[in-house]
Parts: structure tokens; C-alpha cells; sequence
């Protein structure tokens, strides 16, 4: 059976799929901010309505947070879990907007048209093309196209509080054959991707504490330990002249990309030369003998996100401060252990911590990275289902950030997913003037009709 | 003529000294900062107001800064210039504070009664013992004690830019046989010291640029330089193991403490371990090979005086920042030539920049260190003068801070100055609580008095 009579009915219906994006995108549902309460459950409300009147058997479900919207059509076949989430970002700064975020618009530009909005791309334009792709299916075939469950939270945006709980309190309901989710990106505008590795992330904060109290440096510089002095020679030491992070046993399982994946992202469109630019750059930082793909989705990194002490007003002033922070993060690969990291690091600091200085060291809980299981057959079927629609066939790509639904979906379902998404780097998500390309749009759905179709049947 | 009536009167006026002094110390005369401008403004109109009740021709010297307070009071005999500064240091962090520091308060402490507020010591408790000790000897001679000149300013904690331009543009008007400066410390409590060695002082503030804008480090951790990084790496290196400075030419001009000054100083009554651990240290940070003492009066020094870059909030951003920054003064002895200085740190910054990183460096005019002329014979009256007012004699000492005005006198005047101070180690200035001992607020102001009496007749 083609789907090319579905694919048709979603070009036809397009218009039509647009004004419901506009419904949703109208509805400031901004979840960080307790101003926007009723407006997160409106547009779970308005989630809920949609897919009941497709047929699904939907209800909003309350949590101590925003509610999550969940939604089954249960027939024979593989049990697919599509995720997405209905709550946006913040907008400030306002004055930034080129329009009213929540006003969406179609508007041309040099690159094509684009659908301008707040969560016109992340994520409500993405959670949209799956509704579209389910209604045009069911407008040809009379019915929903297989045995599907759908999970829409609320708090994306804001740390997803509820998530776990919810999933531990309703896992025979959620747990799944595979998911699908999209809330990632296209490799470009004309290749479409699989996001098969994310890096994990380890967040620390710590202090080097020295003299009692703020010292002056005409008094006392020389013979008292400034603590900034001591936080910079211990960062120092954090990366070796080859970039490489120096924590012991910090590569502990880390592997080397394999020579198939590195052979295909070496055959990817990518100009390591043109990422730097962009942001003003020329020099790879990361560890030599890596590309700059490979630092970004294989390797893993030590950053210091921040740093502060002493005097940092305007004009001088001749402190020997009695402190120095610092805020370093870990990006995690392979099966990097986030605990066993943060016990290396801190280690790592106090075996460098002068005599004269005491160390408060705190660490949020890490999260290891994620590998997906590509070797599941249903990876190959959507790489090949999502190829026809684009103008390059789909890449099995990594991904530098980290997206936690995974791991909780891997650990408390024991559901693998697949990261299908149609955002663009261009798309200034958590940004002023967030767009969706309405090819993104347009094609997102065309191309979930592929994918599903592909997975619907064992 | 015994000085003993004056000294009575010091005593009988003690409870009036301390109300005029808590009531400049209730003006925020933060000079770094503009939003304390007309509070600067208004610590000069105090003080021309007090020294007009005196008798002094006094009046406030505008300046493109703040103001200059001067006053004159011409009679037989050598002239004196007073020297001290009525502006403070911030108060940040002001939390730090037990009260609010610009309300004065006298404290009962272990060690004895202390005035408590930002000032206290440094430097309006010490410059209010002059105009004290010139009231008590009014008061009972009717007329002040010989051949005056005051000079206070307002810029002292921020750099004095426009002291210099004010002494040239006012040389004959200043221009003194000696100057008394008021804004050292004391050998200890027991002991009263002249000061005859100062550092010099350096102070550079500057930023390390990396990327175009913010990233984030999911994104672009890893091939992308961060400047905090680049930053630590490049200030790790500006001490070696041993505490020596590394940057080349630095020790230009620094000469080893000539043996009968080491011998003396040796002499001094002046314990290394308690005097860090007084601040919670125990191991002295400067260079190997050179005592607690040489290291703060005769040896010089880089300090970090500030550092920041990146997220210094709460929680946690995992941001790869555009720029980290920092502030690095020197201390300086001997002939260190503070512009070679300068030159030589830029140098050794752009040396250690890393290909992908931009540097704006700043530097203020600096100052090279003093060495006063104690062979003229004012410097040995004043310490014999100074001596019967405390437990143990007065003694010739080295000061590890910088006080310019001495050159600057020196140089544009042709005035030798005579440091003495009755501040302690622990008076926190500069810092939170800051205070000044009740005892050296009135030995202080009899010291003065004894002091005058020794210097107003040639």
C-alpha cells in the first residue's frame, strides 16, 4: 500500500494544518513562569480536544506541575510512543521581537517562508506534524495508523519535575516498542537526521576558601595565599596542551567513533571551518586529532562555565580576596560514569588545593550519555522511510547537548527512541524571533507518514 | 612649655572628637563609585566647614574629580603639610557587614573599645587625629600650633587621578618643609611606627575575548575556545612553584635589604605565624627565601584582584561565554619602573594568548616604591616625640602598601613626608567591619600634639 494518497492529503490539507499550529502557537504557554499557569493547561485542553476528536482516546492527566496530555489508539502491531512538548520559552527580551511572539505569521524571507512564532519550532511546530501526519492518514484510510500512544508534557522548558514520577507511576501504560521523538534538528535544510548519541552533562559548583576574610594586597600581599591565584593554577591544569581534559580516569569508557560512523559523518556536508565562523572562530579548541564534529557529538569536554572573585565593580581595587568560585561542566560520552566523574574532579581539585586553602565543593546529579541502540532495525527502516522526502537522504547523526527524556524513557519504560526533527540551527529557539521553516513544517508531517508507515507493522 | 595642657584637653574632649568623627563617617564617600559623587562632595564641605571653625583659611578645591580640601594656617616657623584622604573603599559584600557601615557605632571588643563603620581607619579616623589635636591645642593656647598646611582629597581609594595635575597647578601653595601623612599603621598595638619604605603600586584590569557571543556548551563545547579557560591558563603562569613572578624583566631594579636593615627589622618584635594566622593562614605564599616581613615590606608582588567571566548565578547555565576578565596589580620595590611594568605584563599576556583570543588590556599610571630620607633630622624628633605616648618606643618600619602621595610631594614639591599612622592589622580596612581602635583614635590625636610640638619650631 502507497503512501502517496496520504502524502497527498497532507499537501491538500496544509492550510488548514497551519491554522491549528496557529491555534496552539497563540496560547502563551510559557512554563518557567507562574504567570502563564492557566495557559499551559489551555493548550493542553486544546491538545486533548484535537486528538479526541481524531479518534484517540486523550485526556489531560494533572500532575503537582503542568498537567501532561496523553493520548492511545490501540490496535495490533509495534506499540509506538510519540513525545513532544507543548510549553515554550520565556520571551524576554521583549523588545528583540520583531512582532508579538504569540501572533504567528507565515512570512517570506531569503531562505523560503518560515512560520514565526514562540514554540513555532520548538516544540509545538514539531509536536504538530504528528497530528497532521495522523490526521491526513486518517482522512484516506478512515482509521489511525497503528498501535499509538502519545505523551505531550508541559515542563520542558522548565526542568520536567513531573516527568519521572509520572513515568515511574504509569509505566505499563507508557511503555512502549519504540519512541519517536521530535524535538531535535535537521543535519541542514536539506538533509534530515537521526540523532543517535547524545553527550551526558555533569554540572559542578565549587569554592577555594584562603584567608579568613578579604585582605588588603598592600598589607598583606606576598605572604597571604590569594585564593584566585590557587583557582587558576588548579584550572589550569584541567586540560593538557592537546586539549585533552587531565582528571584521572576521566576517558574511562570513552571509545573511539567507529570507523563505519566516522566514515559517515566524514561523508556529511559538514565545514568545521564555517561552524568557528560564525561564531567568530578559526581554531579548533577541543582535543587535537578530533574533528570538529567529532569534539562536538563523540568527545568529551570539561568547561568552565563561570568563574568569579575579588573585585569585579568598576575601577580598581587592591583586594586579596578570601575566596574564589568557579562553575565547571562536563560533557559525558560513551559510558563516562557522571558519578564517578564528579568523585575524579573533586578529587582532582583537592590534590591540587594548596595547604593553605579549604575546598566547598557541590555537584548537581549528572546524567551519562546516550547511545542508541542503531543496530535495531527500526533505526535503518526510518533512515530509509525519511530519505524519499528530502533532497539528501538521512544521516544517523550525534548530537552535542543532551536530552534527558531518553535516558528516562530507556530506564524507566525500557522504551528506545528514535530522535527524528525538522529544526533548523537558524531557528533562534530560546531566542527572540523563533521561526519554523514551513518546509520543516510541510515536509515534518509528509515525512511522519513515511516513518510511521515504515514502523507500524512488526 | 609642656605639651601636658593640650594632652588634658585631648582627654577631657574625647566624647566631641568621636561626634564629629562618627558624623563624617556617616557620608558614603565611596570615591570609585559615581552614584557616591555628591556624597564625596559633601565629606569636603564637612571638612572645609570644621577646619573654618578652626581658624584655618580653608576651602574646597574643585577638581574634574573630586574635590580637594585645603587649608592654611600661616605663621613663624617650618611649614607643615597634613596630609590625609576623607574618601572610602566600597562596602561590597555588603552582607558580609554585622551593621550598616556608614552608621558608626563605638564596640566593646576582647581586645578593647573600637569604632566600627567603613573608614573607621582608613583613612577619616586618622585624619580627624589632626584636626583634634589642633582643636585641644587651641583650646588652650588660642591659636594653632605654628606654620600650617592641610591638604586632603577625595581620590585616594580611587586612583587620585587628579592629585597630580592639582599639585603642579598649586606647587607654591603647597610646597611644605615637611609633610605629615597620615595613613599608615602601627608597628602593634604597643608599638608607634614611622614608616620609611613603601611599595609601589600597578593596577591593570583586562579582558580576554573568545567567541562573537555567548554559546552554549552542548552546542559548541569542545572545538570552541572558551576564554575562561584561556584566561586561567595564561594566569596560572604568572608565578612559578618557588612564588617568584615570571613575567621577564620583573625583578629590574629590586635589590636585596641591606644588612643593617635586616638586622633591625630582625630586631622588630614581629612574629610570621601569628601574624597569618590572624587571617587563617599558616604558609607564607610569597617567595621562598625571603621572611614574612621582607616578603610584605621589601619584596614585590602580582596579585588577581578580580576575576569573572561566564554564569556566576545561582543554578546552573551551561554557557561557553564570549569573555572572562581580570584585574592584576603589582606591587612594586627598589627602582621597578611602573610603566616597564605595564609593558612587560601586556607583553607576557599577548605572549600566552591563544590564536582564537583577543585582548583589551587597561592599565593605570602606576607608581615605583619610596624610600624616605631618614637621615633628616625631623624624622628622629618625631619618633623621640612619638615614643612616650605609647608602651614601647617608636620604631622606623616598611610598609607593604603604597601611599603615591609620597612621591608625588616629593617629586612636584620638593617635600620630604613623615608616615605615621595609628592604624592596625586588623582594622579590615578594604574590608567588610571595617574598624579603628578607640585607643588609637585618642593616642592618636595625643600623638599628633606631641608630635606638632616636636616639628613647629626649626
Amino acid at each position: 500500500m502507497s503512501v502517496d494518497p496520504v502524502l497527498a492529503a497532507v499537501d491538500a490539507g496544509l492550510e488548514q494544518s497551519l491554522e491549528r499550529l496557529f491555534a496552539l502557537l497563540r496560547i502563551p504557554s510559557i512554563s518557567t513562569d507562574p504567570a502563564y499557569d492557566a495557559d499551559c493547561k489551555a493548550a493542553a485542553d486544546w491538545l486533548v480536544e484535537e486528538l479526541a476528536a481524531l479518534g484517540f482516546d486523550a485526556s489531560r492527566r494533572d500532575t503537582p506541575g503542568k498537567p501532561m496530555v496523553v493520548a492511545h489508539h490501540r490496535a495490533e502491531g509495534p506499540k509506538m510512543l510519540f513525545y513532544g512538548h507543548y510549553d515554550v520559552q520565556p520571551v524576554d527580551p521583549l523588545k528583540l521581537w520583531h512582532r508579538d511572539p504569540f501572533d504567528p505569521e507565515v512570512q517570506d524571507t531569503p531562505s523560503g517562508k518560515v512560520i514565526r512564532a514562540r514554540g513555532a519550532s520548538d516544540d509545538k511546530g514539531q509536536l504538530m506534524t504528528f497530528l497532521e501526519a495522523f490526521r491526513a492518514w486518517k482522512s484516506v484510510h478512515g482509521t489511525l495508523p497503528g498501535n499509538i500512544t502519545l505523551l505531550f508534557e508541559g515542563e520542558e522548558e522548565s526542568g520536567s519535575p513531573s516527568l519521572v514520577p509520572f513515568l515511574k507511576a504509569n509505566r505499563d501504560e507508557l511503555a512502549a516498542d519504540i519512541a519517536l521523538v521530535c524535538d531535535t534538528g535537521m543535519f541542514d535544510q536539506k538533509t534530515p537526521a537521526i540523532c543517535t548519541m547524545l553527550r551526558g552533562l555533569v554540572a559542578t559548583e565549587f569554592t577555594v576558601h584562603g584567608p579568613n576574610r578579604d585582605l588588603h594586597s598592600g598589607m598583606y600581599g606576598g605572604p597571604a595565599m590569594n585564593p584566585i591565584r590557587a583557582l587558576t593554577r588548579i584550572l589550569a591544569e584541567l586540560h593538557d596542551d592537546a586539549g585533552r581534559v587531565t582528571i584521572p580516569g576521566f576517558y574511562d569508557g570513552v571509545e573511539p567513533v567507529a570507523n563505519a560512523v566516522r566514515a559517515a559523518w566524514d561523508g556529511l556536508d559538514f565545514d568545521g571551518e564555517a561552524f568557528l565562523a560564525d561564531v567568530g572562530l578559526s581554531i579548533p579548541a577541543g582535543e587535537k586529532g578530533h574533528s570538529v564534529l567529532e569534539q562536538i557529538w563523540a568527545r568529551p569536554t570539561a568547561e568552565i562555565n563561570g568563574i568569579w572573585g575579588g573585585y569585579t565593580g568598576a575601577g580598581f581595587k587592591t583586594v586579596l580576596p578570601a575566596e574564589a568560585n568557579a562553575k565547571v561542566s562536563f560533557r559525558l560520552v560513551g559510558k563516562q560514569d557522571p558519578a564517578k566523574i564528579t568523585a575524579a574532579f573533586e578529587q582532582f581539585l583537592r590534590d591540587r588545593l594548596p595547604g593553605d586553602c579549604r575546598l566547598e565543593f557541590h555537584a548537581k546529579d549528572g546524567a551519562g550519555a546516550t547511545v542508541m541502540p542503531t543496530d535495531r532495525p527500526e533505526f535503518e527502516r526510518a533512515r530509509r522511510a525519511l530519505s524519499p522526502e528530502w533532497e539528501n537522504d538521512a544521516v544517523f547523526t550525534g548530537g552535542g547537548g543532551s536530552i534527558p527524556i531518553v535516558g528516562h524513557f530507556r530506564e524507566i519504560l525500557g522504551t528506545d527512541s528514535i530522535l527524528i526533527g525538522f529544526g533548523l540551527d537558524n531557528d533562534n529557539i530560546h531566542s527572540p524571533n523563533e521561526k519554523y521553516d514551513l518546509k520543516s513544517f510541510h515536509h515534518g508531517i509528509r515525512s511522519w507518514v513515511r516513518v510511521i508507515d515504515a514502523l507500524r507493522k512488526a
